[in-house]
This record gives structure tokens, sequence and C-alpha cells, in this order.
């Protein structure tokens, strides 16, 4: 069996895109009584295991995962970070 | 002016809780023609910018933020990230 690597793929929207979420987010700080908080951008986060015979060869699998199933390049930014064994899923991750 | 430090929470579904768009995730790889990859959580990240006066009490806000606003801690976990200069925001967390 190959070993397995763990990810995380971070997509962001594009600076100047809309962003109705974030938006939204910022109208609520002031029901909390927070200040000083700005910039807000939400976007999604998909951690995922990869089976490949090395960390670089399971890299490429989420750098294609990345690009063409789990954002849109024309809205969206992605960044790839690879996870260690300290990952939340680490039960699900080593099945 | 305070100094200002940007931040990314990293919002994941819990481990045992239901992920539905994890699994639509899973059913769409075979479509790809993508094997290997297991274990796909989707969760949200925010990224924010917060106005403090040294990064320990900036780091408190998000902290209060990530647990009250941006998660549901009965069915989710969240990690709090600092992020460098080197955010895709640089440009409004400067603002």
């Amino acid at each position: 069996m190959s070993p397995t690597f763990r990810f995380a793929v971070n997509v962001t929207p594009k600076a100047g895109i809309l962003d109705p979420q974030g938006r939204a987010v910022e109208q609520s700080l002031s029901h909390l009584g927070v200040g000083g908080v700005s910039a807000i951008r939400v976007g999604r986060r998909v951690e995922l295991t990869v089976e490949a015979s090395d960390a670089a060869a399971a890299r490429s699998v989420v750098e294609r995962l990345a690009g063409e199933l789990l954002s849109n390049p024309l809205i969206e930014a992605f960044g790839i970070e690879q996870l260690g064994a300290a990952s939340s899923l680490v039960g699900e991750a080593a099945r």
C-alpha cells in the first residue's frame, strides 16, 4: 500500500471580487461589540487524504483537484498546505 | 494608529459530523478520473485584519470571533493561523 498524505486546499475570493459572505460577517461585528476588524474574506477550506508514491506525486494530484474541481479560477485563488499527522482527521486519514 | 495583524480562521466539521459537501466532492472524483483520494472534509476559511496593540491582543479578538460568530461549536472545530505580510490582501490589510 502506498503512503498517504493529508493536505488542505484554501480557496479564497480573488481581490476585487465581490464577497457577500465577508460583508455579512463585517455587519455582524457591531452586534457583538467588536471593533478594529476589517478586510474580511470568506472562502472554503477542503482537507483531503491522497495515497501516492511520494509527497510530490500527492501534491500534484491536489493541485489538479484544486484547479479543476475545488475552485473557480475566474474568481477564486487557492493555496495548498501539507498537513502533518496532527491533522484533525488522523483517524480517517489512516484508514 | 495601532498596528494591524492578519489572521485566517479555518473552520472544519468535527469528526463524526455528516459532511455532505465532502461526500459530493468525493463523488465528483470518478468523473475526473482521480483515484486514491479519501477522507474529504469541506469547511470554511475566513481571513481578517485586526487592529490591536500587539499580536496577542489581536489573536484574542480572533479567538472570540471564531468561537462566537464564525463557527458553530456543536458541530465545527476551528484553528487560527497568523498570516504574514504576504497575505493575498496586503493592500486591504494596510488600509
